[in-house]
């Protein structure tokens, strides 16, 4: 395995202008038993109020769900964090003395080398020095890859529907996004290419891609698709940012045949790691994947804790990215997921991730079946996701029976059927909300036109409500459609 | 009481591009019992692994001393966190279901309650409309109150000699920081006025001060001198930002007179929140100080909570930044905190501080005598600090023998004297490493000239190391500066 590619042509004037501080240099006598060290501002761990810490959580491997409360303290995994590593902790434990004290911007060593580990598992990231930092979650690692990479006035590929906050993360930032077509399946390799081939002026820096549970649309990019993608990247030289939150909420293949279920059902570790889709990361044989991950959807979003994976030297622009705001997670926030998955170990976390696996299928198929049940065919269009936490359903306007009232225009049908969700008390989120809004100012020869100009559609999640109130919502939401088409 | 002033022009390009997010209109429906909301992608608190958490502290009013750790579950605070708030909450507390899940930019509301009951017992902030919302500490806020008013460019006030990351974090967003002249206690507001009348070009949109227990010098600023300086930022109209980390860290008076110590001790709550230093904010009838405040010092750097006061006008664009990056303080450190902070009470809290303030003055008190008893005189300055983690000693470099020799260049003394240090086994920080560097292109007529061109100094710190290091790494870089300036 060869190094990464040098890509610091692609950083931002902000990420080159960080000086390192004449502070780091003294800090090397820090732990010099010769050297009186009086330099740092920290405070005694002594005047740190917190003693000890615990935290119960249910024990793999999670037999009856991963949403079993422990009825007793031997069913539960008990995490007991010291102040000092001597006080009885467990020796992979971060001791409250450190993680409540400055320092470690990358992270706490215990939570990144379990991270580590759990990334070689999965990913088999395919270059030697590739390595991992904490972030507080993929948002703000967004943030910070803007930061890295894009300076005011340079322009972004997006996908041509996508998280709005992300979007306007950028938007604020004086940052274009460029919409990348897409289809059932996310981005169309072949149009991104057509894209790049016309493409006038500075080439993007990157492309943001939601690769895996898709927000808002629910696709999913093909091992296929991703390679393709991979190699545009090379020969037009950006980086792939993969924002990953959805990426282990991987489900079985959706079939109708409810007594096929059990079957396609995933059970041993071997099976779960087969049945993840290839990453970008795992591809990367050049180092231009920064992989966004998270434990907002697999353990807590308040945790405030994500990882970001890439190669080392731009690893370090964030780091001192880091170091200047957020500096690093909650080290309650470490010590206790450390904890508590350093107990779990490798083998119990991919239990747990077998378990949110079988929670979301579950999940997943109750609402495609209510979609199939309550949604008039004549005007829906739908695919089962294969991933995340969002379904969405497609019309085609130009069937509503105001359409021409409407002077053509779909978003005024998209609006009718929001507020007809709404008259019978079903909410799902229009899908213009997540246009990507830089297609009036493209820098292109010719602009691709993506999909149907009459084709809206609504996102809806099956992952906030329990199920009896999903499938409550979906009936109402279909029978608006029904009613607006005059279908009834 | 009247409301704050409108101060929108001072906002940045970056602020000011922020749209709202149109997900933000259908959040209204989220609690609508006549609605089924199928449009936040919000994971199942049944899927949080954690079902309990509990932290052990030590209890109001820690007549042992704040650093003794409870001998018995008796002595202690115990803080027992529940995931939902009917199982046996405090019902102060904030249930893990709702701090480890998304949303609450701004803080969750107990925490904010405490720490704004606390805010007024201080401050006493004298407009209409103030208000909290929580940051990931000072570090974090100051990167976001960057964002929030300046654009690449700008230029900033900051003081002559300030926080090396502080300084370096405007560096790298293109904004030019203008170094305002300090002596012993601080900016001079004369001076101020100065650099101010003389100003060419687009004045400045921020000062920003750390107004107490100064980083690196130690000073800190009178009620006299703030309230010259807030006159000033009215006349020319710019935002104070008051980093104040170590505003609890004051100190009673230093008196060379060991027997006089005790008699000048604060003990009961009234007395010590009257020797506490007027702050901006409480001089603040405009609404344009920003103060940070923090957890970081006071409890624990590592927790990442801190806060924000000012106006809600402008706490909102914080907001609307926060909820595109860094989202919200980890919801285990604000459980946590505010679980243990709503034991202790109000009174309480005020306990643990002057706790703190008992412990910071004796470590003060030892540096200082033994400043007195190591440092040359002939060649030394120093006055004792009243707060923060902070002295500063003084040299006149003209004075060393090899003044001639280094061509009249101070810095290659304070080199000399960093590396004598070293040779001893001491290491405090020299404090041209802190000087702004905006001085080169100054937009001004005329420049002042802060202090003497030969003066240098040494920061040093009594809050990392314990006492008896303390004083054998104060005497053996005392040694060092005889040795150097050739007075042994």
């Amino acid at each position: 395995m060869a190094g990464p590619k040098d890509l610091t042509h692609l950083l931002s004037e902000e990420a080159l202008a960080r000086r390192p501080s004449p502070l780091k240099t003294a800090f090397k006598y820090f732990a010099d038993p010769n050297v009186v060290f009086l330099g740092g501002g920290l405070p005694l761990a002594d005047y740190f109020p917190w003693n000890k810490i615990t935290a119960e959580s249910p024990n793999p491997p999670f037999r009856n769900g991963i949403a079993a409360v422990p009825q007793s303290v031997e069913e539960a995994t008990q995490t007991v964090l010291a102040k000092h590593s001597s006080d009885n902790g467990h020796h992979q434990d971060i001791p409250l003395s450190r993680s409540l004290q400055y320092g470690f911007t990358e992270g706490q060593a215990e939570l990144l080398d379990f991270i580590k580990e759990h990334t070689k598992l999965v990913h088999n990231v395919p270059y030697e020095g590739w390595d991992i930092i904490t972030s507080i979650g993929n948002t703000q690692s967004w943030d910070a890859t803007l930061r890295t990479f894009t300076s005011k006035g340079d322009t972004i590929l997006v996908e041509e529907f996508s998280f709005s906050s992300a979007l306007e993360t950028a938007n604020a930032l004086g940052v274009t996004q460029f919409p990348v077509p897409m289809d059932d399946f996310g981005i169309i390799p072949e149009k991104l290419e057509d894209v790049l081939t016309n493409w006038v002026g500075p080439k993007p820096k990157l492309l943001y891609t939601i690769a895996t549970g898709q927000n808002p649309t629910g696709s999913s990019l093909s091992s296929e698709r991703r390679a393709a993608i991979y190699k545009l990247a090379q020969e037009h030289d950006f980086i792939i940012v993969e924002d990953e939150p959805y990426y282990y909420l991987q489900m079985d293949t959706y079939t109708t045949d409810k007594s096929a279920r059990e079957g396609k059902a995933v059970h041993t570790h071997k099976e779960f790691l087969n049945a993840l889709v290839t990453s970008f990361i795992s591809l990367d044989v050049d180092g231009r994947v920064i992989r966004l991950d998270s434990f907002s959807k697999v353990l807590a979003p308040g945790s405030r804790v994500g990882w970001i994976v890439g190669q080392k030297p731009i690893l370090e622009r964030y780091i001192r990215l880091h170091e200047v705001s957020m500096q690093t997670p909650s080290g309650f926030a470490q010590s206790i997921i450390n904890g508590t998955l350093q107990r779990w170990g490798q083998d119990g976390y991919l239990d747990w991730l077998i378990g949110l696996r079988q929670e979301y299928t579950h999940k997943r198929d109750v609402a495609i079946d209510a979609v199939s049940a309550h949604f008039p065919k004549e005007v829906s269009h739908y695919i089962a996701p294969v991933a995340g936490m969002f379904f969405t359903v497609q019309f085609d306007a130009s069937k509503h029976p105001k359409f021409e009232e409407f002077g053509k225009d779909p978003l005024k049908v998209e609006n009718a059927l929001y507020e007809e969700g709404l008259q019978e008390g079903a909410l799902l989120i229009p899908g213009s909300w997540f246009k990507a809004q830089g297609q009036t100012n493209p820098p292109q020869k010719e602009q691709t036109v993506p999909g149907s100009e009459n084709t809206i559609f609504f996102r809806g999640t099956y992952a906030a409500v329990p199920l009896d109130k999903l499938v409550v919502g979906i009936e109402r939401f279909g029978k608006a459609v029904t009613k607006s088409f005059g279908l009834n």
